[in-house]
């Protein structure tokens, strides 16, 4: 199949570019390599050091045989975005291009609208590059199990039946985004089933969980194919950036009570779940929803299983209750459906120790990249900066 | 009170702005023309003759010695929306600048990207500038009940609460907007009521119905303060532009079946409603909703009632019914709440045939001006242009 895989330079973007193109897919990767940017805009790095695409892309085709395609560019810009679909005519679109931290979206006002317009425009681009140039073409797209929110009834797939002075129907599952990046998704997600609705496009939208975890059996192969590593306050997601604090001999900053719970997923199944999102389309007009994660852990608990662990490689770390930078809720109600994929074939890589102390290891081998004032959180949700 | 309102120039805006005036609010209208840019864009102009703003200014300070202040930018620029809001320190802000049309957003791709990144961004903005500036200030937003499609259970104003495998939640209302324009409402909608949530500001939401009738008692006054009269295929709305078509001998163009329902609000409520949220503010962090329409028609229904009052006026109107441009229901179930407004003492002026007959007879008065050619719908709704 002829997969265009849009921000394939990035954490998820990577290693999924690398398993289609392991599975024989035809695979093209556009990036504009602004997550690297945003790196040296933070003043920090993934704490494995990893290569350019070129250099990535050339120890691929050496080790593999495998072709993988590249186009540098922004897909917010329309000219761009065009061209790339016109010249590569996917038969699938993976969307992973957009700007995915929650708190670089609450940096201040320019963050916020850069995240938005980001986001919205380069979907919106790539929604009527498909619809004018290649309609049959699947659109899967990256959303964010963030964008339900904590509702006080079960999360659902996409969508949800009410029952209502005595008449139903099946609506949009109602959206409680938590940052001006999860906004952003949330947007992105109307706009996507619009174009479905109206153009008879066909889209996933993959509403992924926290993703944890670095190494895919692709990027393993090689120093070279690497995959990123984040673990600082502003692209680290926890579990990532817990590892990182513990094998530094840090404390493992936990957000308030800790209570907070939502769905996780290793990256290894990150990729699969793209391949048979890509291997079962919907029909033309239909817009699909699948909550992309695997099993749900409160951020307290995953703190202390990864003590646990570094315990095991005779660490001690401390765990520690910082004030809670984001608004949330730290106790409540969390139960979300996540068959829809597991029903297509999806075999969980369920999160362990040995997954933890891998990570560990890791962060341990690579202790003189970590730059430890960015592990704090330096984003307050609760003051508005114009900026 | 000192209220800015944005977008005052406009439709909406002008006659909200004199009536706030009238009633003694202390009031400045920031605005950048786009509308007016917009007509000479499409090639078409208000039927009635618009002054310039700082003419409809002088001459509401000569009749009545009151001022109106004005600031000329373009609120979706940071810079501009942020020095507006810190000189004038408003207790209300009402937000009407945002580009209105669902077909001009469904015209190609960048006319879509610009009504997104137009609304969006302008709201954004906003947002920031009370968040830091004014907190207090209560955000007066004009929303859409486009906003909500036509579900097939009963639309309510912003929350519906769903009892689900037996667990029971009130949820933001689900959306099913029908083009770009609908669907930047939705996405502001979602950012108002995070920074609410998340900062403690608060907001009044108005999903507003279409408007019809052009004059209010303030724009009446005198010529110079006339309000603009919309009839085109692209801003003019539907009864304002079958009485422009009937007052010109020209066919009342009904799009499809015209079964499709909605609701519908005169002009002389758009001002009171504005000024009863004003005097009502929400409590702080509250993110409130009213739906702002008076009753509902259906399309054919209105068509039936201009070609009943143009008889009368002698008129001979010709109904024909268009292939529809538009993706949408032509016969549905709806029925939309709408009495949250009334509670706060709203006393809805209904549609009858005087009000038609007024709006014939000023089409008639200025028939000279009508641009015909844009009487017929120009944009069509199932073909993605890339633009």
């Amino acid at each position: 199949m002829r997969i265009l895989v849009a921000g394939g330079d990035g954490f998820c973007g990577w290693p999924t570019a690398l398993y289609l193109s392991a599975q024989g897919h035809e695979v093209l990767v556009a990036d504009d390599f602004s997550r690297r940017r945003w790196d040296a805009e933070l003043g920090t790095e993934s704490l494995t050091r990893i290569s350019d695409l070129d250099a990535r892309i050339s120890r691929w085709r050496e080790l593999t045989g495998r072709e993988i395609q590249t186009a540098v560019g922004d897909l917010a810009e329309g000219r761009f975005a065009y061209e790339v679909v016109d010249g590569f005519k996917p038969e699938a679109l993976v969307h992973f291009a957009e700007q995915r931290s929650a708190p670089y979206s609450m940096i201040d006002r320019s963050h916020a609208v850069f995240t938005q317009v980001n986001n919205v425009v380069g979907t919106l681009n790539l929604l009527f590059a498909i619809g004018e140039i290649s309609p049959d073409c699947h659109l899967i797209k990256l959303g964010t199990m963030g964008e339900y929110g904590t509702p006080n009834i079960d999360i659902e797939e996409g969508y949800i039946t009410i029952e209502h002075k005595g008449r139903t129907d099946t609506l949009p599952y109602p959206k409680q985004p938590g940052s001006f990046y999860h906004l952003s998704k949330v947007h992105d997600s109307h706009n996507i089933m619009f174009a479905c609705r109206t153009w008879g496009l066909k889209a996933t939208d993959l509403n992924q969980g926290v993703v944890y975890n670095v190494e895919t059996t692709e990027t393993a192969l090689d120093p070279i194919l690497a995959n990123r590593y984040d673990y600082d306050g502003i692209f680290g997601t926890a579990l990532n950036r817990f590892c990182a604090q513990a094998a530094n001999g840090d404390a493992i900053t936990v957000y308030g009570q800790g209570g907070q719970t939502r769905g996780f997923i290793d990256i290894r199944d990150t990729v699969r779940c793209i391949e048979l999102a890509a291997h079962n389309p919907p029909e033309s007009g239909e817009f699909r929803v699948f909550n992309q994660f695997t099993e749900q852990w409160s951020i307290l608990g995953l703190a202390r299983l990864v003590e646990k662990a570094a315990r095991s490689l005779e660490m001690e770390p401390e765990l520690v209750h910082l004030d809670n930078p984001r608004v949330e809720k730290e106790t409540h109600y969390y139960n979300a459906a996540n068959t829809r994929l597991m029903d297509l074939g999806l075999k969980p890589h369920l999160l362990d120790e040995e997954t933890v102390e891998r990570l560990l290891l890791t962060a341990m081998e690579n202790r003189d990249r970590i730059h430890t004032e960015t592990f704090l959180p330096q984003v307050n949700w609760r003051r508005p900066h114009y900026g």
